[in-house]
């Protein structure tokens, strides 16, 4: 197997996150520059069309893209240890905190860093600067849902931790790097000790 | 079980389809109003705190929200006629193939709707028409690429029908209502071929 990944993009960094937790750290690694549009040549698009980062290619050649179906695809080679559910009712329950935080915190971070950082103006062009900051607005609002979620639970999930912290640690890096976002200083307390806790697992220097 | 679900919305359509292709419609049924902000009210943000439709009340009272994980969950009772993969190698490719069809051809149309039109100008407050109507360039690109994948094989995902095909016509459908996309006469004849054979469910008419 193989894995096409990029330098200090979130979605990638799920994927190397979760390898490293499963302990499969041994899969090749294909660094692709997306500032130099190397996931828009036409070779990986003949093979990604919609030339996303990350991809996993398979032993048998074929190319598995998507974050979490690169995941799901590793839980079922290596069950252990479980990040996605042990039977068909956690399954769908972690599937729904993995989708809040992608959807609405994840998300939102991506779109405001898309449309406002100079340094996205290649990937994302033209940017809308308004709706840019208006997800920025959103981040916020969102924080403090999660903030009350993590003063009941210590986890994304509940109990134990699960690809929901994965992709909800990555953003809220994403955000802390190029949105400057502060959990602890903008009163977030809860959300800055999940975040705390979760890097100081080894996973989280998989990048 | 309860299904939360709302009329014309993209996502309740996708339950109640995939509900449909499973021969659970005794499933009972609860109709939001959106416009009236029924889904922002208190007791429903209790139980649901990012306030979506559609959500599942499980027969212990516990909420299951976000289409795909509620999809997962049924799939996990009802097992045929399967929609969602077979084995684990399978079911992340139909994953990669949804999250495809959601992620790049959903959500370009989803962002062009709420951000244009009249009618979602109190769901959606501030609208950023620029951005939307960006969105909506992209929804003719990627129709593109949907067409060319559709002129090499039957289905979404490939060889058979399955939630990703499911996920996709109903954000065409959405297109074609609320965008007035019309894949025919915009050049899309496989795409169009493709949103006939699906229209011609029995399935397409659970809205």
């Amino acid at each position: 197997m193989k894995l096409y990944t990029a330098h200090r993009a979130p979605n990638p960094r799920r994927v190397l996150m979760f390898i490293h937790e499963k302990g499969m750290d041994g899969i090749e690694r294909v660094s692709m520059d997306l500032n130099a549009g190397e996931h828009k040549a036409a070779a990986y698009r003949a093979r990604n069309p919609v030339s996303t980062v990350p991809a996993l290619e398979l032993a048998d050649g074929r190319l598995l893209s998507e974050t979490r179906a690169i995941c799901s695809y590793l839980e079922g080679l290596h069950p252990e240890p479980n990040l996605m559910g042990r039977d068909m009712e956690e399954r769908a329950f972690i599937e729904m905190h993995d989708r809040r935080v992608e959807w609405y915190w994840l998300l939102p971070i991506a779109n405001c860093v898309r449309h406002t950082h100079p340094g996205l103006a290649a990937l994302e062009h033209p940017q809308f600067a308004d709706f840019g900051r208006a997800q920025g607005e959103r981040v916020r609002e969102r924080a403090r849902w999660l903030n009350d979620t993590l003063a009941q639970q210590e986890w994304m999930a509940g109990e134990r931790f699960t690809i929901a912290d994965i992709t909800a640690f990555c953003a809220h890096e994403f955000a802390r790097g190029l949105m400057k976002f502060d959990a602890g200083a903008e009163g977030f307390s809860h959300l800055q000790a999940w975040r705390d806790r979760v890097a100081a697992r080894e996973s989280a220097r998989a990048v």
